[in-house]
């Protein structure tokens, strides 16, 4: 940020009064332009086939990460909940219809300003279709799952913790919420 | 938002191609300035005196509701996770040294464009102080709740499901995951 979106006024990194951090303020009009980490959301789309669980998983036709395998997931948006962007963004890139479940997994990622939330829900049908954000929509079970090509680490984590709980289950387990986060990629060392 | 952070050129609402919402879209740089929720992250900090429970509330020394009670809680910054925003803003408000447990509420406040994350924590001495956000600090059991002075809705839901499921454990339940929608205050009729 260079300039107040308010009067256009340049504005200048400081700690205003009473803070303790450096705020974007507008040199002109004063007002303090707080910026805050943001929220993906989305869902787990579970089908049973057969007695064996799979995963609704999207390929990505958009950057970051264009190629690879993701959740259906996305930023949450102004006047919705959690609940909403879930089913949004399911349906928006996957054409799927589901039934949401409770919450699965809170995951955050701090170097990026992001809280990623999950949600297990139940496919209810087959017509899924990949919307224009995915180049392919298909389901996999665990041992189809393209592990090295899933777009995300708060996917693929979500995606281990989903399939733990799920095996827990036949020994009286049961799904629980998984908090996580996930640190900046080290450097490969010289 | 009127004009770039980036150029300070006039903004122009519009939806982007592929977008299905109005943006703010700068009409000389072509930046797409996109607005989401935000976080509010706080904690529950738990007293045991003498088998009661009881838990720490701050009277608010800033507006909105000033002079109202809320537990520690503020929004989460940038470059933190919500743990970290928990414990930061229980120190900043109530001076308390908190053991943070697990997630207790997610509550969804969609008119006002926020997520409220409240953890239950243990407070772990009695050396709490009023921050300067904060008139008072004080420790509350559940009879002792001024609820009629609870600064936030939000703040009342997750008070009365942590007593709720503290009052349980005896009978052999447990902590949940509570989650929760706030619809605006409808208009008195007239």
């Amino acid at each position: 940020m260079k300039f107040c979106p308010d009067c256009a006024a340049p504005v200048s990194l400081q700690v205003p009064a009473d803070d303790t951090r450096p705020r974007h303020v507008c040199t002109a009009c004063g007002t303090i332009h707080y910026q805050n980490p943001k929220m993906v959301v989305g869902s787990i789309p579970v089908w049973m086939d057969d007695g064996e669980v799979k995963i609704l998983l999207c390929k990505r036709a958009i950057e970051p990460r264009h190629g690879y395998w993701t959740l259906p997931a996305g930023f949450m948006e102004n006047k919705e909940t959690t609940r909403q962007a879930a089913e949004r963004e399911t349906t928006e890139e996957a054409g799927a219809t589901i039934q949401l479940h409770e919450l699965f997994s809170v995951i955050n990622v701090p170097h990026v300003h992001q809280v990623h939330l999950f949600y297990r829900a139940s496919l209810l049908n087959k017509d899924y279709q990949a919307g224009v954000e995915s180049l392919a929509v298909d389901l996999f079970s665990e041992a189809q799952i393209p592990w090295d090509e899933i777009a995300f680490t708060t996917v693929s984590h979500t995606l281990r913790a989903f399939f733990q709980d799920f095996a827990s289950l036949k020994n009286g387990g049961h799904f629980q919420l998984h908090e996580h986060e996930v640190k900046p990629m080290l450097q490969t060392p010289l």
